[in-house]
This record gives C-alpha cells, structure tokens and sequence, in this order.
C-alpha cells in the first residue's frame, strides 16, 4: 500500500540507498501554478544537514519534475518525479546486512518479505518521507487558491512544552529557530536539550502541533471517512508517529460535557463556536471552525552507541553505528506532518467538488 | 464512505430512527462455523440499558442475518444484517428537527447535504456502531481459530485512572462490573463518578485500553497502510473518539532512545523483545509481541440540562433535552473498540493470506 | 467484491434461496426526490413471470428501503434495501446439491469457496440482479434531473437481428412487447423463436443494444478509468454476457480509417460530429454525441432436458432439472443493462462533480 | 484514474513529449528473479519503428529500474521505472496547438481539464502503454513460476481474419513475422493490406486474440469482480479498443443452450470439459481451461492526409499531418495485450493467495 488518498493519489517508491526516490500525483485539478521555487523550499525544510541539530548528512534532494505540468500549469495528468540518491554511503551500511536492528523494521520487513535492502533501513528509511513533501507541495499550491494554510511547529521535545494554545503564538515565527518552535525561548531550550542528548549519542522524542485554517464546513465523509479519521491515518504513517490527537485529545477526557461542549453564535450572519474544543470537526465533517491536532514522535531509535542485538541466525551480535543520524525527528518532521495534512484536506475537498476546483 | 476495510469489508446502513441499521460484511472467508448466541452475546454489550450507568432506553437489537451463511457455516459470500428499530420514541426528537445541538453532527450535517435526518441524531448517532459489533463477531469468529484474541477495557473515567499496564490486571474480570474496568476497587470509584454526573445532569468522557494477543509477525503494509494507522482510523471512526495511541504513545516523547528501544532476545528459537515500548508493531509490520493502544473519548454532548444554541434560520433557541442518553460512553463503547479492532486484524491477515484462512 | 463503483456505489448482498437479497447504496446525492412506483415499476420489468416467454416463477419482488430516505428524498445517507424472499421451492433443488452443473458456477464456487449453496445457484443466481435493478433506479431518479435518459432493448434474438441502429427504431416501443424489441414485426419473430426453443427444452442467446442520451461533454477518467472501460466491466458483470462493444466496436475493424473519422462541425456555437462511429467517448471521455454499446448474452445453461454430468465426487451423474427456468434471458437482462449503466453514468458524474448534482 | 489493479497494481505517469513516461508498480511478490533482458525483449516488442509496417519513430525505449530490485530479485517494495523521451519532434506538432483532430482525445480532454499537452497527443497518447508493457513483464516474471503463459496474436486486419481457433495454429510461430499472426499465408496477405493502406495515407483496423494456459481453478471474484470482467476493462482500457467478448463471445448468441454447454468428463482425477465454448470461466471464477478472449481496435485516427476539422475557437481548419504514424496499430497492440492480461491474472491470483506466490 504505498499509496494514499481517494480522488488527489500519491504513489511513492524508492529506498533510502537504492537509484533514486519519488512517486506519482494522480488527481490534481488541471490549471495549478505551479511554483517550483516554493517546492524546493519545502525539500529544504525536510532536508538533512540543515542545521547543527539535524543528521550531517548532505544531500541536495532536487526534485525533477517528469510529466503532468505543461507551461507552467499543472493539466490534471499525474506528475511523476524522483529525486536521485546521490550522496550513498552503502558501505556504511554493510554490518547492517545480517542483524536485526532493535525498534526498526529490519526484523518485520525479513518476516514478512523473506528478503530486504539494508542500506540504511531501505524502504523502510525516512527517505521515503521525501516524496510526500513533493505531494504536499502541490497540495498547498491548490490549497492556496482557496485560501487554506496549514501550518505545523514543534510543541514538545522531551519534557519541554509549550503550555499554551496555537493562538497564543506568532506561527510566523517557526522557520526562525532549527527546531521549529514558534516560541524563541522555549525553542533554545529544545535546542540545548536536542545537542545534549546528541552529545551523549542518544536520542529524544517530542510533538508536533498543526493547525489547518480555512476549511470551509462541509467537507468529511461519514462514517468510517471521517476527516479526522483520515488525518489520523496520515499521520500516523510517517515514521515514528506513535500517537494522534485532535481537538481537546486526550486531555479532555477528564472534561464535563457541560464544559467540553462547543456553544454557537452568529456573526456576520456566519455561525461560529465560542469554544473550539471539538478541533474544527463535528461527526467527522469540518464544522468551519479551525482545525488543530498533535502527532506524538517516539525518540529515533538508532544511537550512537554500541548496542547488542541478533542476527538473522537469531545469535547474538553488537552493532557499532557509524553514519550520521538524526538524535531528534521533530524539526525535520514539521514539514512532512503539513505535507500529509495538505494532501488529506485536499483530497477530501475533491471528494466534495468533484476533481477541479 | 460507508464501508471499511480492503479484503474484509463491512458496509453500514440505517439511521437512529429509520426503519433499520445494519449492513453488509464482504471477504469474510468460507468456511468459518457461525455461533449466533456469541453474535448476540456481543450485541448485548453494546445495548443500551444494560445497567444503571448506560442509558435507559431498552432495546432488544435482534440481529437477522439475511445471506451468506449456510448449515451453519460462511459461504464465503456476503452476510447481508438488519436490526430493525422497534423503540422509536421519534417525538421525543420533534424539538431537536430544526435546531443545532452544540458539539453535535447537526450543523455539519446540515451543511453538507442541505437535509438531515432529525430524529436522534440520524446517520450520525451512535446507534449505527451496532452494525459494527456485528461485523467484529464475526472478525472474532474468523480470528479465534488462529488462536487470535482481542480485549478491550476501560482504563480512565475522568481523572480516575488505572496506573498499571494491562498486563497488570485480569482481563478476565473485565465484564464483571458495568464500566468494563478489570479492577473492582477502581471500577467501582467510576460507576461512582459516572452516577453523580448523570445527578447533575451532565457526562464524563475517558480512555480504553485494547490488547491484541497472538498475531504473528509480518502482519501489516508498509508505507501508507502500515497497521497501526489503520487501527487508528478505525478507532477515530469511532463516535465521540477524540484520539489515538499505541506503545508508549504521547507518554514516551520524553523518554531518551536508550530507554525505549526494544532490545531482542531469543527463547526456544523465536526472536522476542525484552520490553514492548512499540506496542508490537514495527514499520507498521506485526513483530509478534502483543499490540496494544488506547483510545480517548470525550464526554457525550448531550446534557440532561436546557442548552442555549441557534436553529437553522440561526435565531437563538433553548434545547430542552428529554430521551434518555448515556452519561459516559465508555461502558458501551468497549465492545465497539474491540470490533472494530477485530475487524481491522482479520483483513490485514487476509491481505497477506488472501481471501481465505 | 460485491461493491460495484467509486462515489455512488451498491453493494449487494443474497442468495437465491436465502433469507433475503438486497444492498446497500452509497454516495447517492442528497436531496434527489424518491419515486417509490418507478422503483416498483422498475423490478416489475426485471420480475419473473411477467410474460408466456419468461420463467413461470411467480415473485411479487417488494422492495422494502430501510434507510436514506427521509421525507420523500435521500438524505445523502446510505440505503440500505431489501427483498425477501418468499416463493422458495427450496426442495426442487435438492437433487443439485451434490453435483455440477455444466456452464454454471457450481464446480467453480465449490472450488473457491469449499463450500456452496447450491439451492437455485445460490449466490450465482441471476436473483442477485435484483439489487442492481435498485441502484439503477436511484440512478435514474438522480440522472432524470440533469436530463440524461437510457434505453436498452433486444436486438438479437438467435440469428434474429435488427439490421438497423438505434435512430431508426422508436425507442418509446419497446415496453410494448414481451421481448423489448422496438420492432414490431421483428418483436414477433423473436417470440416465436424464443417459444419454439423453449418447447424443445433448449435455450437461446442474444443482443442487448443500450443507448444513453444526455451525457455532457468531459465525463470520464483517462487512463485506466476510461468510460467505456467501467461500461464494459458493469456489462460483463452481469450473468450470461460475454461480449461487449461500443460504437462500431467489432465491426469497425475492417473499415479504413478515413471511413471510421467522426469529423467535427459546429451547430448552434456547439461542438458536434457528422458521424458517430466513435459511440460518444473519445480517449475514454464522453464528446456529447450519443453513447451506445451493444452486450452479446449466451442461452441460458439451464435446459429442460436430462443432462449428463459429473457429481462432486466426480461420479458420472444425469441431472434432471425441473424448477422454472428462462429459455431466453434476453428480455428481462433489458432493465438489468439499463440499471448497470445508469449507475455507471451517475458514479462517473460524480467523480466529476463531487458527491452532490 | 491512473491506477490499475486491486494488489498487483501499476500507476503510470508521462506524456508523449515530456520529460519520460513511466510509473510505479505495487504489490509484486518479493523474491521474483528479475531478468532484464526479457523486460527489454518485451518492450522492442511494442518499440516503434521495428518493421516495414509500424511507424518509422526509432525510439530505443530503454527502462530504468529506479527501485525496488535489490541484488537481482523483487523485495515486495514499488518498483519505480522510467523511460526518458530522447525522440522528441516536438515541432512536428506546433501544428496541433490549437485544433481538435477528429477521432482522437484532443477536444474531450480539452473540455476535461481546460488545458493540454498538445505535443504527439501528450497523455492520450499510446506511448503510455510502454509502461504497462514494464508492469506486463513483470507480471510474467511471477507468472512463469506458476507455470502460466500468456500469449496474444493478431488474428484479423480488415477483411482477412484467421478462420480457426487459437488451438489449430502454432503459437510459437508468432514473433515470426511483422504482423504476429501465427499463420504464415495469413500474415503475408495482412501484411499487404496493411502497406496498402499505408501508400493510401489510410488506416486499417482488426482483432487481437489472447489466450492463457494454466490458470488453477478458482480464481476470480463474484459478483462486480469477475474475472472476465476485470480482464475485459483491461482491455478496454487499451487505445483503440473498442470491443471484448471472450469464449464464443458474440457468435455464441445464436447457439442453442445445448449447443453451447461445455460438459464435463474427469482424466486422471482431473474435472475437464469437452468443450471450452465458456472460455475457461464460470460465474466469472477460472474452471482450469484455457481463458481465451478477443479484442477489437479501429484503425488508427491519424491520416496521412489533408484533413478538414475546427480549431479551439469553432473556426474551420484544414490539419496537414506530418510525423510518422501507424498505419494499422495491431503488431505493436499484441504485446500490450498480453501485458494487460498478465498483470490481471497476476492481481486475481494474489487476491485469492494474499501478497506473495
């Protein structure tokens, strides 16, 4: 299933040190401007090697765009691209080849395939994530036009979180500091807890937020489509997405109705919610409300450090980890989390008008 | 979009107060002996009036099943169910035909398709999740002969909470006590809880636990179908479900990697893990330790208490609540976790097996 | 896969001598006005025994809509519909339960599925286009607003052909004889042939011409989904059709190119074409021309003779059939086309236009 | 709707004069050997420019694997492919700019989407079936390990058409004229016809025959799903199809039912029939005979001729062709075919076996 979404489609492929990365956009609406400096932009903010905090890894990861534009506008046929894997260092990789790494998918994919490519995690590697910042882009392109933004921020890195809500921030902020916190304060302190665990060849978890403005109400399917459940779903497809919540989340389970629930008023002849607790959704439909949720990221699981674990004859081994990694997932998952919120709001803007806009 | 899953497939019809609920299961594979009194059994886990803490209503919810099994066993072709809607107290609703209930689908509803279904909620009423509970008996059916089980429980009412894994409780105990809770003392400060705010009028949300014991590995799709995203748009399908995690979830984004990386271990010739932090699944494959999540719902939003909100000319308006309606979800919503958990496994099984066990 | 569609899609569900057969039909616009005597009058056109050349099975085929509707109009919601089943003569079949029926699905399902019942085909039995001729009629009702009709009819019988196309017939004719040939005289021919079969306890195939008029221009999605391609599987789909062509289709082949051209010319600020060989869809896309196609069906396997055959122990066997059976399948597969393409039609509109008219 | 297939499933992406065509195929099995030289054996098979009789285009078509092959086998992850377009007379079709070629996509797909990709038909072009003929040699990597071979042959060019059945000829004969009709005197008179054609500035028109040796019985999907119905839309699906009709298709219509029957008899345990009128499919599931089907294409739409049509703005114009066509599409069709048929059974096969052989 390396496809996602109904009528607007992504169709990736590609492993992390195979010939190159990329995929297929199926469905978007002809007559798109596409910005090409805007989606290298987004590549650059998912990029590695991008700050002292990310892995060192240096790779250009330039999009070629193969079909589906024509002067300048997108013509409804599907866009394929790739991004060529120049920068492999496969032999880095080589004692990965017969041991199972613990908390990664090297031992999964072995079960359920017989067979996998263990330069760097293979299909199973992040890199994979890439394509969809490609789908995302031309997602945001068409959200644009309807005046729909989404934006994602760090939130929490280990113990360090924001305690207030979206609103109380200037998420014009974000793109200032590495991590991508809209706060400048709490993003030093991230920072610092980011370099220390890294010092120590460990790694640390965190959240990211999103919020999504503009939505008209209306769009969500019932009963099993509904618009949070498919942003659930998307999210919880990226690597090391271990949770979701939209809304008051779980935090609102300790709630009163009386308390939770979301009381209309009229302005300007539109109705509105005086609270917005339900997250801009109400029985699986965008209630025009703005819609907010959190990804919870576990901590990366590859260290540096020598780490004992087996085989695939099941016998004992140590893995020495050289290569450069990532000792926090979140600055760079920012932009991904947003991809996968463009595409999903997109595709369920489709399903209600039909595929144009 | 009223069906779910891809081999095993579950299609849903009917409205609070319309003729019927029920719906169509598809893929189930041949051949599966039928127990009809479990099939009742579970439905009678759902049904409301159960105990003093669900709702008052009563209602028989005899399931007809109408194709697909024969002599007592599947055909491999599709069960077509009904439950007809004998207690239909639809008056009870002619004050609701015209207003916007607050955190309800009404307004959403309304918007969407310009019409709706007034009485008790319609399409968007918890009573639909009956067919649900259908489909997963026989999922549970399917799945009991591979030695498959799935247990669901409540974990939290409100603030009260159980501190332990659910490897810590007797899950047998678990349908003891009205709240679904495997611990006595704790469930009985629930019940309690959930008695004083039904006094009052009002309602209280929480979280349940579920456990998959027995899947083997390789169970899963990469990239975009990776298992535990489907078990989370399943779970966020649900009504009133507001989030979703597996593992360590929110909880181990501030754990270090040292901490919560899996390490493997071998005993009698298969790979184990020392500790289970990924909630069994890894790279979204089955690693055949148990899977396990929890899933947070917020409090019903229908009060016992008169509620200022607009009707669809959007003039203010009182909604004066009769009917009789659930202070707290969760009892009832267990066997729904469960189902749809079931539901979820058997196809992603079928998926790797094919259209048969 | 008993789902048929992608936005409006029916699913289906029964055995011919089950409980019941019926469906589910989602994606259906909401506000469409339900005309429940066209629906009646619909299956009256499918039912058994409505003329001296089809089956003398007498079923009266109520439909009984259990959910969707609300008011006289669909809610957008799905419907759910049902028809029990009530003239069973279960015990005729009785002796095909443990053999095979040579060109039926009995061997087939049985290899399958392990297991069948074999009361009157079961699942395989053409009782299950019931429910197709439900979702046609909703397809009617909603195509009906946007002025699109179709029409099918008898054009083959045996070696009995219309020579003409379908502009030199009077369509509005064809519900004026048993056979639903708009020709008279050709009408009586086929009768004839169709009784003299049925006396000598054989069978007879034929062709089925369908004519959709009203279809705007740009309906259809290149390059898998073409039209055409979802008309030729919704025909094949059907039981006894083995052929499918539209415009010149077959014959087409030995003209010259030059011959075959639809030119274009403009009439009225429109786009039209001198000729129609194309059958309305170019590149799989509706031009706004007519779309016609013709469906080949094979006689009936079910003959009143003593027929050899094999058991399931593969025992040489004689198969006896008594029951009431077509000896022409021709005139009541009409309304069977004709609901198949109008659900064709109706999904790919809405693929275009979003789930709304 | 650019993808194709339910678990084997291709996506395919690129215009006729864009960057490279080419797409991603999902839901292979792992551990298929790849052999290369086949893939590139079977797409000079659909080359352009390889005979007398097909376009004079020289187009080396070589496909790049860009993923999902590692160390010379499958690893059941997408294999992304690409062909770069280096022929490219993209001046040859300034000409098309503005106007609407009768017979072909050109105004359909403008009134679609608004826009186009004028140059050589952009992606109604037949150059995007090169990669389904990479998705059809993969399918028939797997499916030589089950034994099952797939052959397609021309069996009619206008007027002169093979007057046997696929079993009276030698179907290694095939690749051994221009034409790929496996009777030698027959290919010569069509290959004639075709160069008459051809001095003409004309087109011809003809049938492809397909047939497909040993498939298991069983496989195959009621109701909506069956087989024929899947292979049919295939085909359908293919530039210039314009009819299918598989068994005795259309000339089995005016067979009597006892004609007709394929009885059965049992060799060496084995359920055969004596006849294979059915063409190896019962109630749309494989009975282990042959599959054989036939599939009608027009002559092709581009004349070598003055050709009087409207341009953009409904004004009269006259479109003077250059570049270099086919004047019969039937050669190159054969392995396109035969690629479609591959990948369906290839997709039905794992249906029923789940994701791996």
């Amino acid at each position: 299933m390396n496809t996602f979404g109904n009528i607007y489609r992504i169709t990736t492929f590609g492993e992390s040190h195979g010939v190159a990365v990329g995929g297929v956009i199926d469905g978007i609406p002809a007559g798109i401007s596409v910005d090409e400096e805007f989606l290298q932009r987004e590549m650059a903010r998912r990029r590695p090697g991008q700050s002292s905090i990310t892995t060192s890894r240096n790779e250009a990861d330039h999009v070629e765009i193969l079909s589906g534009v024509f002067e300048g506008k997108t013509t409804g046929t599907p866009i394929g691209f790739e991004v060529r894997n120049n920068n492999q260092h496969s032999n880095d990789y080589e004692n990965m080849r017969d041991l199972f790494r613990p908390s990664h998918a090297d031992y999964t994919y072995t079960e359920k395939y017989g067979i996998r490519d263990h330069r760097g995690g293979g299909r199973s590697s992040a890199r994979e994530t890439l394509s969809r910042v490609v789908g995302g882009a031309f997602a945001k392109m068409a959200l644009r036009q309807l005046g729909i933004s989404i934006t994602a921020y760090t939130s929490q890195v280990g113990d360090i979180r924001l305690e207030g809500s979206y609103s109380d921030y200037d998420l014009g902020n974000i793109e200032n500091n590495a991590v991508r916190c809209p706060d400048d304060e709490t993003a030093e302190r991230m920072e610092a807890l980011i370099k220390e665990v890294k010092m120590a060849g460990d790694t640390i978890g965190g959240v990211i937020t999103c919020v999504i403005k503009g939505v008209q109400v209306g769009i969500g399917e019932p009963v099993f489509g509904k618009l949070h459940a498919a942003l659930g779903a998307a999210m919880l497809s990226i690597n090391a997405c271990k949770g979701f919540e939209y809304g008051m989340g779980f935090e609102g389970v300790s709630r009163r109705g009386s308390e939770m629930n979301d009381y209309f008023y009229v302005k300007d002849g539109m109705v509105k919610t005086v609270s917005n607790n339900s997250g801009g959704i109400q029985g699986g439909i965008s209630n025009g409300e703005d819609i907010y949720f959190r990804c919870a990221f576990k901590p990366v699981a590859t260290l540096l450090q020598d780490i004992k674990t087996i085989d695939k004859d099941l016998a004992p081994t140590v893995l020495k980890t050289r290569g450069r990694h990532d000792p926090c997932v979140l600055p760079r998952a920012v932009p991904i989390v947003e991809a996968m919120a463009a595409m999903t709001i997109l595709d369920y803007i489709l399903m209600r008008k039909g595929n144009k806009l």
